[in-house]
């Protein structure tokens, strides 16, 4: 029985764990808040703190990638850890991030890294507004983000940011990414593995759709072949130069046929929590075998999917179920507004009867918890007649 | 959340738990040697006695027939137990059994109930030989069982069984059943949910190959429509009398194109694991939305897909997860020999391809440890060309 251990004690590492049970894997989750290793789906069991936890564990992976450095830097002293720290890094600072990028040739928006006053001033000289700014560290699901549209927003903005570096309680100098914003016509993510082998198996392309800075829906149905080729060198590009291990996901933004990378992220990923149901390995199965030195499974897409992401509600309605090939997955987390509570997956054997599937679970949904879903849903369905 | 309790803790309590915590359901086990109700998934986590059980449990179910009556009564007068406690006994005893059959004129093998010596020979002169034994109670993957190919071994059958007899240790008299027995093609079997609204759902008939009277293989893929609608029916019969809810298996043996009932389990069972991974809605999950009151899902084959019993082995050969579609379900049990350690699911787009994929994972198996498998892979694969 492997014994693995994941850094990070959220839905990630639970989905980890459900995967991970069947293959005869004792999945353990280190939970950063309580600095406590416990069981990924029974919390209360404590297996002690992160010392032992790495002691016992035969592989140490990470649900998210804003790991506190000290605790990358225990973990890799014990040999165990996968992917790297360093890959875990780069995935939680944008500066490492857009430099590995540029090392690797990789196309993405044009930007300029901020330190200071006078870097802000050239980032506004040197791109065209519209202009996002990222914080470099911490930023997720929109937070610590900032659109300057027009010159006059500039001081304002700089303040804010200031402020936000100021009140940084990040191990690391917190700072920001000015980025080109970029017409993009739609999002697009690749999830993949890559073996301890170098043995490389991505999926397909998914589609995603955001609310407020939110994942709302992803649907993985078949894509146009040159872009899912062009994102499966960038995924061999990216994780070759990091000798990488484990599931990566890589967030393109589509430019007519050219996909820019938008960001990556060293780990399982909403976007590809559809593979539960879309493929024969999902990405936590995928990822658990990659890190375990076991062959990685078949990413190919049995059927278009869809998921949609349930965001700080704990119910919906039972009907949901009776559409068929809808399968629930909650978190057992505490209802608050704007969490990740769940997510449903959607397949049908067409693109057509997804689309229909798809419809008749929006309808019976909420339309204030799930504001985009029906319109989605309803779009989806007109481009398949 | 909705609280689970399920009599018994071993893998199919286990398999309910990975099913129904992302449905958001608590699902517990009572382990019957103990005492103790026990996290399925964690059985150090102990959450009290049965008394204790039954108080925290919206709704209470059986991994297993062979439950102890008093127990049955306990949770019955809770008002909790689903399937009922008539249902769960008749799956445990081949006389209550065989009356249901006939109670609802369903096609079964010509039998004699035995309880003294002059029964037993008035078994002999009813059936024509050969003659099965099979006692009442606690027998199963061959256990207590008896064949009478000759007149001339009657006499020490029937001692054996005598002695068989006075050992039980069942809280209700044991006995025999006598069967003729039937020269079928092939054993069948049906797993199917009854909802508490009684809505049915069947998933399509499974071929079953046993070696040393354990279940070996079992394969799901499209049979005859009116062999489909022959089990369907007997489905139907057996629940609505029962008032059933939840998963009931029947095991049945095709003679011509007739089905005989050989016999059938009050739970989900070793022939449905191939749903885990053929269908939208595996039996363990439709087991727990029937008796939680939840729509049941589809049960439709997706894909060709076939299960392999592991027995008496805790690892397999890792190239075997090479093969695509492969997923490996292990039990977490300590290893013993003639116990089911775990399953393997193999599905195909087709047949053909499953054939292919099942050959490929036979070849890697040890032939002593899968001694008819190879076998099984190989004709089926040439009924495919």
């Amino acid at each position: 029985m492997k014994k693995v251990l994941v850094l990070g004690a959220g839905q990630l590492a639970r989905m980890m764990d459900l995967a991970g049970s069947p293959l005869n894997m004792d999945v353990k989750a280190f939970d950063v808040r309580t600095n406590k290793v416990v069981h990924p789906l029974a919390p209360e069991l404590i297996y002690g703190d992160l010392t032992d936890g790495i002691n016992n564990a035969d592989v140490i992976t990470a649900e998210f990638e804003h790991v506190a450095h000290d605790t990358l830097a225990q973990c890799e002293a014990s040999g165990k850890l996968l992917p790297s720290s360093q890959a875990i890094k780069i995935g939680g600072d944008r500066r490492l991030e857009k430099a590995l990028l540029e090392n690797c040739q990789v196309a993405n928006a044009k930007h300029v890294i901020i330190d200071s006053k006078a870097d802000f001033d050239k980032a506004i000289a040197a791109l065209n507004l519209p202009i996002i700014f990222k914080s470099a560290l911490e930023g997720y699901d929109g937070k610590g983000q900032w659109r300057l549209k027009s010159a006059e927003q500039a001081e304002q903005i700089w303040q804010e940011m200031y402020d936000f570096i100021a009140q940084s309680q990040a191990s690391v100098p917190q700072g920001i990414v000015a980025e080109q914003m970029v017409p993009f016509e739609r999002e697009l993510s690749l999830v993949g593995a890559r073996s301890t082998t170098g043995e490389i198996a991505v999926y397909p392309l998914t589609e995603n759709h955001h609310t407020n800075g939110i994942l709302s829906v992803s649907l993985a149905a078949p894509v146009c072949q040159s872009l899912q080729t062009q994102a499966h060198k960038v995924f061999t590009k990216l994780t070759e130069k990091l000798d990488y291990v484990g599931i990566l996901a890589i967030e393109f933004f589509q430019v007519g046929e050219q996909l820019l990378v938008n960001e990556i992220a060293p780990r399982v990923h909403n976007s590809g929590h559809w593979t539960q149901q879309g493929t024969d390995t999902c990405q936590f199965e995928n990822h658990l075998r990659a890190i375990c030195g076991l062959p990685l499974g078949n990413t190919e897409l049995n059927r278009p999917t869809a998921m949609i992401n349930i965001i700080g509600e704990d119910s919906v309605p039972t009907d949901v179920l009776a559409t068929p090939s809808v399968t629930m997955h909650w978190y057992e987390k505490e209802k608050r507004a704007g969490r990740k509570m769940g997510h449903i997956n959607i397949s049908g054997n067409t693109q057509a009867e997804l689309a229909q599937r798809l419809n008749a679970v929006a309808q019976l949904l909420d339309p204030k918890a799930f504001p985009e879903v029906a319109h989605f849903a309803a779009q989806y369905q007109e481009n398949q007649n």
